[in-house]
């Protein structure tokens, strides 16, 4: 199939200079405070931006250089297939994050709850709406098994 | 800044041919069913998705040509920024659905819930985990106070 062409329309702006250190994801970064910068040529696309508590970023993992079909996620011990896991080493390394929007500056977004390394190349942005991105009594497969496991899960979060 | 280049992994086939007709959001696509077909090269990363029941898709509007900075959403009659809606004529035309996911035969994934028109390349698979992807006690802007507005949501929409 074809090749498929972006081109950044922001950056984002965080104090995560290197992978490590940054929230496993953005839910565990409550804390961490960052920037989005929208290009000024898109920056018309913000308009009403402002009345959503919370948005989706999708951006681009620079600084994965290579990927892998099976990887250990952080939370596990073994092995789990690319597509079941966030891992950002992905054969197309798109990153997807749920973070809080805490103030519209003309073409900058001041965001919170992130897990993002600084200087990220930004693809887009979505609204959050609960109604179309939740939802409840689902199955979460390893995921499931490994966050009902006590000790280690808790020891490392705190949740 | 540079370009981003992509490759597809693969292929949405729906019976939705033409963008008419599809769900507006993928919540509203109950019944409606399809398949992702995964390219072989990639069916190694599917291993352990079949313990999830929801999984996020990422793919390319193919039919998406052009884009617009604001646009006025299905739901609502003023224009809003794009990126304040789901609407498909964006800068980077990334396309986000959150889906059922039914069975998994080898490199098929048999899903519901779907607002994707048929052939639409696929770009990436995320596990959706409630604890990453949920957040309650959120604001939505315009959305919600169109969806306030009793009549025509749903007499549209049935919801």
């Amino acid at each position: 199939m074809e090749k498929i062409v972006y081109q950044p329309i922001g950056i984002i702006h965080t104090n995560f200079t290197e992978k490590e250190g940054v929230p496993i994801q953005s839910v565990f970064g409550a804390n961490h405070r960052g920037r989005v910068e929208v290009f000024s040529e898109y920056a018309a696309g913000l308009k009403d931006i402002e009345g959503f508590s919370h948005i989706i970023l999708i951006y681009h993992f620079h600084l994965s250089k290579d990927y892998c079909l099976t990887a250990k996620p952080f939370l596990d011990d073994e092995k789990r297939g690319i597509f079941s896991i966030r891992y950002p080493r992905r054969p197309n390394p798109v990153g997807l994050s749920l973070v809080r929007l805490d103030k519209v500056k003309g073409n900058i977004l001041e965001i919170s709850e992130i897990d993002i390394v600084d200087g990220t190349p930004l693809l887009d942005i979505k609204p959050y709406v609960p109604k179309f991105d939740n939802r409840n009594d689902v199955r979460t497969g390893w995921y499931e098994k490994v966050s009902a496991r006590s000790g280690r899960y808790r020891a490392k979060y705190g949740k």
